[in-house]
């Protein structure tokens, strides 16, 4: 048979065929889908078809397949085909490849990858959920042996077998974001040097930059090298598989393996060719039940264009919950139910050495970029439970809220323990358009442990009502090297020779009472303690005493790391 | 000077007195108010008055400090009185008893438990944050020597002391909540073999008796003995120290020390003979703002009912942050604002020998004895993150929801790590009046390590859903030993081996669709597998197949639960 001829697949013949549904990719959002739909209805044929060996595998398991945390590749597989068949009679077709989009015809014509044979899929719904793939920049030597991305089973296969078999000792990291530091920490596990190179002058580039610096400060700590505000040049492959990886800035560096984890980029040639409607992110449209322009046609997962929920603005967001949940609306809506996706807030968590990076909702640069003006944030760095019970360990939380109806913006958090819980807690409330007040009033677990009587969320709404309320202004940071204002230490003095802001004099709060007669009312008091707590009570004193008393959110904590970004 | 004559203190002297405030208890709810109040008017004269040697200590820490796990008993104080004298300029009379309150002279009397010495101070607003006292009840011999209850710092600094000087070996822990478990685990922590006696046939009576199971099988395989369904009828002391816990049942059980924490009980002596309203559940009867039936006169903390926002009830819960929470809104309402208490969930955690218990809103006794009847409730016992990555464990969950409209009531989690994140979660839900759609469509955090892409709350979610829906009919566990229904066990034969329901049959999931005609359509079929999940899909294929088709909720894992907790 000519590879090029078209052929029916054995399904379609086995079936009628007015009811057939072709999913075309089977990871999270299209296996989602496919199961989801079976469960509404046994009578529909269900076909997936993926271009990999395999459907339904966990691919955000894949790092720690690569650092051997996980052992088992078997175990990265959720379902196997034979399950989808056996279980759901749903048909897979792996190494298959589609290449087109017949809209009049309902058709599309596949390669099967392992024979060359390319055949018609008739179908009548079709789900898109190509996935995105990993961005490989067009410089030279991205190609090179020894040069990998991470998105599939093999990609990790090959990885681990280069680490094994050429006994690396280092590896470059192009990119530190999600997948970059997870690689980061599944080299490390691997007991390679790893080097991370990333164009933005922060890592994690959904956090604001003075939060990502604690990420920095941890990895550094830990003994990885960073190139920040350096983007990849090119890859030099000299003989004996020696890598070099050059940098904009001229660095060279010399490794034994790349890891390319600049991004990814929606998958969408398919959809492209079929006209259907791409938005300006790059993504597919799609309507709140995930259908394309075309009535026939869903599209799900990292492919689509998806409505933030917090700046009103589309966006694409590689991340596995929210495409499981679109799988799951699509067959609810080919199955004739009525279900819609309510959108995305861009809630993610990564760990890294042992740290944990969580945010929900928008960041302070996402709100910049959408025109949103009326804002405010606060700082704080509580314990992650009580601090009279042993190890409590600080949470680097920032909270983003509306002004002045309180509303929550989101939130970062960067800590160990606890860290994800409280940004689960906020992305809940964020769910419901809650307040600061709501924040305030949540009644959450505690024991010693795990919280406090009052826990961070807890703590992060009082301040924000605090400023919402007029009771504690605000000092601007990024004024705080040339304001007019007088900057007071609040901190005991042996706290205060550790390091303080320049210019600023100690007047401990411990001796407020007293001496605060020493203060001119005349002029604007800025406040600064260590995390800011101490810092509020002489905000609050000092305001009733008639001063124009401002506090500086998160204290001298905060200054450390807006310095360190560069953001002072 | 006579003991019982009136004097008046310093505080009183040296300042105006028109606008006085005296807290009666410095403990969570009275030290919050005071801080508060403080920072909303430096104006108010406030004066702190405690019965203990100490303000402002972690209560909730006592039993750690029990344990050794908290070392350092300075620790446990959180703010000390000169603290509050220079920070705040809040006068704090330790050791202080105030013995009456007369409203109409706006004095209370109080006792310096030094001196003896009696006198009287004046108020213009009195804020009752006396707490709750451990329930000693009048038996024989629970004031011997050994015999403790664990509120004060000074109790247990008793306990370490007969801990150390006597060598203790076993211990006694009466009653089987909050403060019982954490003795348990505290006293373990010391080398102490540890029993408890608990009248009701469960442990931790905030849960629904099978959930409660979870913790005596883990208590047990820890090697602590339990008397479950057994009271305490008396104690023996013994030449030499030696006491013996007679038991109800007329068990004798030797032992070395006996930790009393049968439950507490408001303080309401103060406030009953103040003529203040006590409310049906014996707690101080106060409005959203805190205040009692005088308008001078609030009271917060343990010692006061509350409205319990899921059963329109009035309840009596003794925990530190909604104390906290009610002594900042007395603050509030004194300084002249608005701000209203919301109620209370009754969100609660315990740790307990490395066993995690959280739940929060309604249990299903709760909700029968507030004479709820249109509810549901559903089981799972989903892994604490991805099973895909190593370490994965369970947490068996509960949820409570309202029919048909899906309002979120309660939900318990018992299990290791992410079970509080995961009630944490429910309760913020709960907060915004949430449906089980808003929990199937939470946007939680997920890398393999947190969580998974369908978060135990979105999977919690999804089967109520379910159930809601008409999707998925559940059998009522109740009657699954003497249903005419055919029992079907859908796990494959080597499971179903390991034991299984009595009467059912087998026909693994994965042979489902070969041998369904095997089952008569004729007659109800109430599948069941491990958890919940094959059943499911078993449910789903056989409803649509024109069977009579219902879920067991939570499988076999239920069953034993269930079965041990003699619900079955």
């Amino acid at each position: 048979m000519h590879p090029t001829e078209p052929v029916t697949s054995q399904l379609r013949d086995a079936e009628a065929s007015s009811r057939r549904v072709v999913i075309v990719g089977g990871v999270a959002g299209g296996a989602s889908c496919a199961a989801r739909l079976r469960r509404l209805d046994e009578s529909k044929e269900i076909l997936v078809m993926d271009r990999g060996p395999y459907v339904s595998f966990a691919n955000c398991g894949l790092p720690y397949y690569v650092g051997n945390v996980i052992t088992d590749e078997a175990s990265l597989l959720v379902a196997s085909a034979q399950m989808f068949r056996d279980r759901f009679n749903i048909g897979v077709h792996t190494e298959t490849e589609v290449l087109s989009i017949d809209r009049a015809a309902h058709v599309v014509q596949v390669r099967d990858l392992r024979s060359g044979v390319v055949r018609e899929e008739r179908y009548d719904t079709l789900v898109l959920a190509p996935g995105a793939a990993p961005i490989r920049p067009s410089l030279p030597g991205v190609d090179s042996p020894g040069v990998f991305a991470v998105r599939s089973i093999p990609d990790t296969r090959l990885i681990r077998a280069w680490i094994d078999q050429r006994g690396v000792k280092r590896a470059v990291v192009v990119g530190g974001g999600f997948i970059g530091l997870e690689m980061v920490e599944n080299l490390r596990h691997r007991g390679v040097e790893v080097t991370v190179l990333e164009k933005l002058t922060q890592l994690m580039p959904p956090l604001d930059a003075e939060m990502a610096v604690w990420v920095a400060d941890h990895l550094r700590e830990k003994g990885v090298t960073l190139y920040l505000g350096d983007g990849l040049a090119g890859i030099e492959s000299h003989d004996g598989g020696a890598l070099v990886v050059v940098a904009e800035s001229g660095a060279r560096l010399e490794t034994d393996l790349v890891i390319l984890a600049i991004g990814v980029r929606p998958e969408t040639a398919l959809a492209r060719e079929a006209k259907l409607t791409i938005g300006p992110r790059g993504g597919i449209v799609v309507d709140e039940r995930m259908r394309t322009g075309d009535p026939d046609i869903y599209a799900v997962g990292d492919a689509v264009e998806v409505h933030d929920v917090l700046t009103g603005q589309e966006i694409v967001l590689p991340l596995a919950g929210p495409a499981n949940r679109q799988g799951r609306i699509a067959a609810e809506a080919i199955a004739g139910r009525t279900t819609a996706f309510r959108g995305v807030q861009a809630t993610a968590v990564v760990g890294v050495v042992g740290m944990t990076v969580a945010s929900t909702g928008a960041s302070e640069k996402g709100l910049v970029r959408a025109g949103v003006k009326d804002f405010a944030k606060i700082y704080l760095h509580p314990g992650h439970h009580a601090g009279y019970y042993p190890g409590a360990r600080a949470i680097h939380l920032k909270l983003l809220f509306s002004v002045p109806d309180g509303r929550v913006l989101g939130a970062q958090a960067v800590g160990f323990e606890g860290v994800e819980k409280r940004i689960d807690v906020v992305a809940t409330a964020i769910q419901f358009g809650a307040t600061v007040d709501d924040l305030a009033n949540a009644e959450l677990c505690y024991a010693p442990q795990y919280g406090a009587a009052k826990d961070p969320v807890n703590i992060a709404g009082m301040i924000a009502q605090n400023v919402l309320s007029g009771d504690m202004a605000l000092a601007p940071w990024d004024e705080v090297e040339n304001t007019d204002a007088l900057l007071v230490d609040v901190r005991e003095p042996e706290e205060y020779a550790t390091g303080h802001l320049p210019r600023a004099i100690n007047l401990p709060l411990s001796k407020m009472r007293q001496r605060y007669g020493e203060l001119s009312v005349e002029r604007e008091v800025w406040l600064c303690c260590g995390v800011g707590q101490r810092a509020y009570y002489a905000t609050r004193f000092l305001m009733q005493k008639g001063y124009r008393a401002r506090n500086l959110s998160g204290g001298y904590t905060t200054y450390l790391s807006l310095k360190s970004a560069g953001l002072i």
